[in-house]
């Protein structure tokens, strides 16, 4: 830790320097004093991840589990931001105040971009040396709300904008990337009510609770916060990010359709919550100008949310299928043999999946949503047009950019809490915080899956709601969005309470998650997962889930008719579609669209299927289609089961295994 | 191509909004629109990348070799960049000119960090709606020069710093992880002396030249030209980078003592040129008051030259070390099974190299010299230790992210053509460029090598040499220190001049390599690179070159010895303390430490030596040491042949195979 001890002397030493003789070197050794500090605040940065990194390793092999690594991640940010807070010396910002020159003609009512001074001018230079007159330019930064307050701190802390668009697009992308599974599709519809109507209601809910009790607060807060403010707090506090819950029960091999649950939730949630909180701001900006209540408006505000999302939805599932329609087209002009150069193919890959961010962004829409779904249609259509060692690949990079994101993430919270300098500790909004984040998650859960229960055939039972419940952790989007805007006092607070409820819920629920799972008697398979065996545990949890699979994976050759009977309409219909339609379409997978389209539509089917789709073996048709991996702990994958879908092509003649 | 015109009139669209009702909301939209900016500039590279990639696998499938995938980059990135200057509109900044507030006290020299302006204060709005007055802060940029040039362009051009924050480290950290193979430490000598000696020789030849050009052009460029200014371009066109020509010799199988000297030369004069570059700025900065000729200046920066060099190196290389260090620590406390969670190894190893990096920004060193060195041993001692899973992980992640850094440099080098605003063309100058470069190659190469032959067992043949002055293309770095500072007319007029040399020289002189190759009949041994027959064209090529090794590859076991004897003195040197000392210290490769150090340092050996050193058999020992790996082309390694030094270990008695 004597790193900043040396990063104080250094300071001075520099700011000494700065006072040297000519103006020149003095601005040079200042631009390499802020070049410095920039790489000083990303080498602690860079040092927590490695001691977090080498911590876990320890954690694995002593079986530690009640903490993750992002708790960790976080404890140890809250250690080091302590230290530079109350160790490191400060670096004073230096500023003066300025008008416009007499002679100046501006006709707009923004601020200018620009302002250029002439220096020193008409300023006494304490310095003996004569110091030549030049011109500098200075760039627009922001309002300055509170005058008074004269340091603007330098210390280990970021544009927030960098986790828009840097942090978050690599984290969503893998989550959507790892949503490829059957068991996601199985309860799309519980996924979808939870995360969109959930979301929606666990945000008005918590925004008129928090709206309440601001009101019932000191008059000096209440003043200060609109209804569309603590709103807005729902909206951020609403996601939930169950890192540590999933990690856990993937190491116990809990049920994949509470996994599927809480993963699909999750990862829909967070795409929810930040369109939403966008309509919000609109309406904020746009729509109300006496910040009273419009009907035409609130329609508005609707309207945007319903627009946007979907826009953003359709660029990404766009840029997916474009992404795999330029492979498939090289593919397609006999080119096979380009699957030579995988590194090309990565490439293409991870420039596409950009592209999908970054084009959602250029139309005003969520980058964020556009690569989540950019990410399912990458998993479920391109990947299997990728050659092996591509797979592997793209898996690994977008594994450990996740990784590393993820734990920035949470050691940034950490950090922050002491460093960042727009906190505002407010004790009645952050215990009226916590209280109705709990609320709101309740509200989430118990009575949707009462109506879904109404409509579902194997309903949800009370433990596993009470653990949806329990899993409702709150992480880097609820943080990324509290900490974008912090202009007022209100926002202030908000961000206040956002990092404290993240700081709880990853370290105290988290940390308590394997006693939540076995006080609420969920059965875990913990005996074994590797390739052999696997299939055991799953069968213990179906047979006590009474799960949507009749048949048990000893005799998989039934398993798809069987499945097919039972399965959730939404999921029915969805299979038949993709596998008929889209998949042969899109991807080298069998059958033929020339087999499943009607009579009329042959001419056009031929046109549209490769060669390859003809001749191709069922041995390459069970490796290449890998739509079930279950992908849910990436260290340990578990291997493919057999696919209702292919087992149903299989049968129906189109092979024989 | 339509993006540009939408990307018109969406900013038509956002400026006639920036003119709405209140300034909050217009400062929203003005923010916005800055950002949709920054994407779309990043989505058009994203495009060109894109572009670049659909293109290279086609040219890979016709076996085009004349265009390489960095010219193409380079060519797409013209054709953009042409069509951005002119078919997009221009985006004007406002700016007013301020003076300081009459009450100011301000004693430093330099300008202050920030403004604070009052705004619109006494100025007229334009806007009938009377607009509050607010404080906005304005954060200082840099001098302006031209005072009358009052546009500032935001099109599609980046921060120069980065190239050596972001875009450089990745590509030098993958060139000195590929450097790992003996043919490099065999050609020690002769690639030392080309890279440090003869880039200095030829920054002082093309400095002194240009100098002298310089001085016989109009009076007016001859004035802005300082000797030390000339000596600067003469460091920064120094480096090679030649991309396009390693790609034609691993393709044509050229021979491997040649593309060692090649490559290793490229990646060492790198580093090289940028401390001299740093060096040179120093000593006009720190030491030169009136710009004349100094002695204890001239020694200083020597000096300074000397120490930055070689702390950036012991960082780098003390990180190397510490990261497999530390992974053996892990390992030494018999986590052997840690192993399991090649994640965390990845993320662990990505971390220490990018903290090399950062250490040596920190202490004011260089970092890509750091990381260059970084990667040399990394490759050399922790690749070793890493688990197969992480070996190809780290292998493919660098390899794809050299790729993409190598392909946006080279696109933005041609984008930057039409769009950077900082260009200065002179038609004098860029002749003289491309003259003095010329000689400054071969003053480099040609007297080196008569240099080498008299001490060299195996001479370079005259081809060869040829070869090598060819092989003289610029590339990143060059480009990169050249557009780092663009403050005065001179450095502009470098800056053009040196993109140009490098758009020339990667284009044709890539373009023409085969030829090169060709007329110069330097042997390739084009038949086959697979691994059952790839001792084959390397035996051709040996016998033509008459090379180092005596023994042909089909003695393996007689190898060994028979390379010794004739081996370069350095080579055996380095190997000698590598194989004994610092292998079986830093890594689990035998023979242990007791068996090859001095008696009386038995007790100190055995404490150095895991119980897995003396454990492990031979095929574990043949298996994880892969030193002779030769990475010339990553997407077909060419694989383990028999290492002289591990034959040695064998046959003195440590094992047995």
């Amino acid at each position: 830790m004597n790193i900043f001890l040396n990063f104080a002397s250094i300071l001075l030493y520099l700011v000494a320097q700065c006072q040297g003789s000519g103006t020149d070197i003095a601005l040079d050794a200042k631009a390499t004093l802020l070049h410095r500090i920039d790489s000083l605040n990303l080498l602690i940065y860079t040092c927590l991840l490695t001691l977090t990194v080498l911590t876990i390793w320890v954690f694995k092999h002593r079986r530690v589990s009640w903490l993750h690594e992002t708790g960790l991640a976080v404890i140890y940010g809250l250690i080091v931001g302590a230290i530079i807070r109350y160790a490191a010396s400060t670096n004073q910002v230096t500023y003066i105040n300025v008008h416009p020159a007499p002679e100046t003609k501006y006709n707009l009512s923004v601020p200018p971009d620009m302002l250029r001074l002439h220096f020193p001018d008409k300023m006494m230079s304490s310095g003996d040396v004569p110091v030549p007159n030049k011109t500098y330019a200075y760039s627009f930064r922001g309002e300055i709300v509170n005058v008074e307050q004269n340091e603007i701190d330098l210390k280990a802390t970021f544009d927030p904008e960098i986790f828009f668009n840097i942090i978050l697009p690599p984290i969503i992308f893998h989550a959507g990337y790892c949503l490829k599974r059957k068991y996601f599709f199985r309860n799309l519809g519980a996924i979808l009510t939870f995360a969109m109507v959930g979301t929606a209601l666990s945000a008005l809910v918590i925004g008129s609770l928090m709206y309440g009790c601001v009101q019932l607060m000191p008059a000096s807060l209440a003043s200060s916060f609109t209804f569309l403010d603590t709103l807005y707090f729902g909206a951020l506090i609403s996601p939930t990010d169950p890192l540590t819950v999933l990690a856990i029960f993937s190491q116990l091999k809990v049920d994949v359709n509470l996994y599927a649950m809480i993963f699909g939730e999750s990862v829909l949630n967070d795409a929810v919550a930040l369109v939403l909180s966008g309509a919000i701001q609109n309406y904020e900006l746009r729509y109300s100008n006496d910040g009273g209540f419009e009907i035409t408006a609130f329609l508005g505000a609707i309207g945007d949310f319903i627009g946007i999302f979907s826009l953003s939805l359709l660029v990404g599932a766009l840029m997916g299928y474009k992404s795999n329609d330029s492979l498939t087209t090289v593919y397609m002009t006999k080119f096979t043999h380009v699957r030579e150069w995988p590194l090309l193919e990565s490439a293409l890959f991870v420039l596409m999946s950009y592209a999908a961010f970054l084009i959602a962004e250029v139309c005003e829409l969520t980058g964020v949503v556009a690569v989540l779904f950019c990410g399912i249609c990458q998993a479920h259509y391109t990947y299997n047009n990728l050659s092996s060692d591509s797979r592997n690949r793209t898996k690994q990079l977008f594994e450990l950019l996740n990784f590393l994101a993820e734990n920035f993430i949470f050691t940034y919270i950490g950090v922050s809490m002491f460093t960042f300098p727009k906190h505002h500790f407010d004790p009645w909004f952050i215990i009226a915080g916590f209280v109705t984040s709990v609320l709101g998650r309740a509200v989430n859960i118990y009575p949707l899956s009462f109506l879904l229960n109404l409509g579902r055939n194997p309903p949800i039972p009370m433990n596993f709601q009470h653990m949806l419940f329990f899993s409702g952790l709150r992480g880097a989007m609820s943080f990324a969005l509290a900490i974008r805007n912090t202009v007022s006092e209100a926002r202030q607070a908000m961000l206040t309470t956002t990092s404290l409820i993240v700081i709880a819920t990853v370290v105290l629920q988290g940390g308590a998650a394997t006693h939540a799972l076995a006080y609420l008697r969920i059965p875990t398979g913990e005996s074994s997962g590797n390739d052999e065996n696997d299939a055991l545990p799953y069968r213990d949890v179906r047979s006590l889930y009474q799960a949507t699979d009749s048949a048990g994976p000893d005799t998989p050759r039934d398993h798809g008719d069987g499945a097919t009977g039972q399965k959730a309409r939404l999921a029915r219909l969805w299979g038949a579609v993709d596998s008929k339609l889209l998949k042969p379409l899109l991807t080298h997978a069998r059958p033929p669209l020339t087999e499943t389209l009607p009579g009329f539509m042959r001419p056009l089917a031929r046109v549209l299927t490769t060669t390859h789709q003809y001749t191709q073996g069922d041995n390459t048709l069970r490796r290449t289609d890998s739509d079930s991996d279950l992908c849910i702990d990436e260290q340990h994958p578990i291997p493919t089961s057999i696919d209702p879908q292919l087992s149903i092509n299989v049968r129906n003649g189109y092979g024989h295994v």
